[in-house]
């Protein structure tokens, strides 16, 4: 427990913006994993940088672990208090700072969503790509190394933050990175803070590299037999360098589920939607070359959508197919994970899933952002049956060996939070976490940020 | 001055592959910057990992200073021993560890040099497509965080290193990142390696990503009025997202240079360089669709050369010209200098340099990867001469605060070393370079590792 003097410090400060009430901590202290919650002592809702730092020297000056939040919608329990404390809630912070148009870049406060600042950018002819499922916040999204759907083409968080702010445990603001496309000067902290999730400091504003809207679009669903010669036109599709923009596996269960959310009437098959982004002419040669190869690969049925409103109908369902699958079965939890391998290896990794699947009684419909490597798996669960959950467990504890094994890792897109780290030393060995503890040490010696995420000190 | 029990213990280890002899010792001090060498004590040169480590755990239990040398061609005094100390020499370490021709990746020793990964690829179809000017090791590469002429479409090391092997100050062997094409586990010290000039650890292996050789490549050359005109064209080009492979600004004293160097007769004024990768029609479009830019703005006489020896012709006398622009006046130490801005800031700051160079007597040639915002000086001046020097001083300290001024960098690719040590606090602000140096302290608790380089930590 956080002392009072804590609490009577923050309500002094923040007054209305402080709360303490059920309902509140509640929604703070549970994110969309299957983990349970585990709310925050109080929330504090930030509207500044300053907001950010009297929040963090006064949870130092207390001891008290402090977590920030920004949309809760992470999946591996980053958001959780596992260790007390308080929620530090960014979303209120929904400036767009600056556009530099003619430098396709923009900054942004941290409580800004993906949808938020696309709807922003909309008069520009500007778009910012990243696309997870949720319309989570830019904060969240750097926090723990975001991606998507769109990452085979323009990249993930990595890619896309150009710089930060960022108020470090000490209370010091720090700026990172900057505006030129490539810099030499130093340590690269923007990519240290992007993927920490919330254990080396609150990041409050974001530069992003923006992109001009394509000229042309053009989307497209195939048919396959099977998953392996899905995602072998996966692999073919990407080792030809095939400039993709989408190219997303939903396997047979899930497309079931989006038939019911919405009303689709697909074949309950493997599919590929795909996506090409580019001048017309050369949208039309990506496009022809894919379905060549989708085509010798057992493909079926490409099916062309070339009015936008096809195609928003198509990636709304894909983008909501987090929520969709989980009514498949009403009354159970969705656990979702993710892994990625590297791509020669993505057919094999996926069929032993499968196969290992099949040996259970777990409903658990798959897809993939297979130009990445990177598939998920969402199982559906009842919380009480403690079969399922370790059914649930021994294939997932498998999926992760293998795809470790593999040469590829824990987690694509989702991050560590507190539900993978006891994957990290298997991949990265115990000298990489020395390192990784030695830097949080460093940077956060009374361990308040976040604690109990990434990294298992205590 | 390291004690004697140390050069002991290293001639013993490694006998004939210890080095105090003072050419030895004097090629390790000094790399091509303008900055006087400063020689090392001894040198090592390593065969394995295994080596590093115990030249590590000697120095550290010696509490002697340890450089890494890769080729020694830096820019910025990154070699020189200006706190004494051991060189330690990777070049020996010149093994292709593996190539994933099916994931378009591969693993080298950081000795490897640029072209000889591309001689080793050659037979595969890919490439290796970063390309600082000297023919690099591909560990100096990584820790300066090096690019290149082809940098505007394939990225920097940043974006091309996917894992590396680490001997840490405290002798660990780290291996960070993996071969998934994205992951979210974990902090990104992979990107943390890459820029830190062997300040926290060195690097001995590196995993880096391929490209395929492009079907089709075309290369052409225009001619400007003025650098205003060629640097908007390049400004246009960027923002109209026509993915150019290489788009580089030469000068007309650097077209002398190369026309004397390299027996060309192009016309002594501002031109730029393109190359264009991808299908025939697509390479088509891109030229085409860049050709109507640079008319529009002022471009005369494109031409196109589409014979590859024309093409090498015209890039080799691009990468040598650091070289030939020395030539141009014998006797003279060449200074070369780089800065990066945000694109649309580009033609301002060069025309603002420009116009600096013009109040003083220097000869200082102007190159530019300018698809990037980044533009190269090189100061010809008698290094006898005080006033040469404290002119080329006066321009690029302006040149300098520019470009910061503008929301660029000190560097885009050059690095810091001890050359632009006294710039980083202006670009960063002092606590950013208090977190670098937190993290500087953590890992290299006794400062062994390159000391006096990016940060003035003594």
């Amino acid at each position: 427990m956080t002392p009072a003097a804590l609490h009577d410090a923050l309500q002094h400060r923040f007054s209305e913006r402080y709360s303490t009430a059920t309902a509140v901590l509640e929604r703070h202290g549970k994110d969309e994993a299957y983990h349970a919650g585990v709310p925050p002592e109080a929330v504090v809702f930030a509207t500044s940088t300053e907001d950010v730092v009297d929040v963090v020297n006064l949870c130092r000056t207390h001891k008290a672990p402090l977590i920030p939040f920004g949309t809760g919608t992470s999946l591996e329990g980053h958001i959780n208090a596992v260790r007390g404390g308080i929620s530090l809630d960014l979303s209120l912070m929904t400036e767009v700072l600056e556009v530099n148009e003619e430098d396709l870049d923009c900054r942004v406060q941290a409580g800004v969503t993906r949808k938020a600042l696309n709807e922003h950018l909309r008069a520009t002819g500007l778009m910012f790509p990243i696309d997870p499922g949720a319309d989570a916040s830019l904060g969240g999204m750097t926090a723990t190394r975001a991606s998507g759907t769109n990452a085979v083409r323009y990249g993930t968080m990595k890619d896309n933050v150009l710089g930060l702010t960022v108020v470090m445990a000490n209370g010091d603001v720090v700026r990172t990175g900057g505006r030129a496309p490539k810099s030499s000067a130093g340590y690269d902290l923007t990519r240290l803070m992007v993927g920490s999730e919330g254990t080396l400091g609150v990041i409050t504003e974001i530069q992003l590299r923006l992109y001009g809207q394509p000229e042309a679009v053009s989307a497209a669903v195939c048919l396959f037999p099977d998953i392996d010669a899905a995602a072998k036109t996966a692999i073919m599709v990407k080792q030809l360098g095939v400039p993709v923009a989408r190219m997303e596996l939903v396997d047979g269960a899930s497309i079931r589920a989006i038939n019911e959310a919405d009303q689709l009437g697909m074949v309950e098959k493997p599919h590929i939607f795909f996506e090409f982004h580019g001048t017309k002419a050369w949208v039309a040669e990506q496009a022809e070359l894919t379905q060549e190869i989708a085509a010798e690969l057992g493909g079926e049925d490409f099916e062309w959508s070339t009015r936008p409103e096809d195609r928003s109908r198509l990636w709304n369902a894909r983008h909501n197919m987090f929520y969709s699958v989980q009514r498949m079965r009403p009354g159970s939890v969705g656990w979702p994970t993710d892994v990625c391998v590297p791509i020669s290896r993505l057919a094999d990794c996926i069929n032993q899933t499968l196969e290992d699947l099949s040996q259970t009684s777990l409903l658990a419909p798959l897809v993939g952002h297979v130009g990445d490597g990177n598939f998920h798996l969402q199982y559906l669960i009842d919380p009480d049956n403690e079969e399922e959950l370790a059914q649930a467990r021994w294939v997932n504890g498998r999926m992760i060996e293998r795809a470790i094994e593999m040469g590829g890792t824990c987690t694509g897109e989702h991050g560590v939070g507190h539900g993978k780290i006891k994957y990290l030393e298997r991949e990265h060995g115990a000298p990489s976490l020395a390192v990784m503890a030695s830097i949080k040490r460093a940077l956060d010696p009374e361990n308040i940020m976040n604690p109990g995420k990434i990294l298992s000190i205590n």
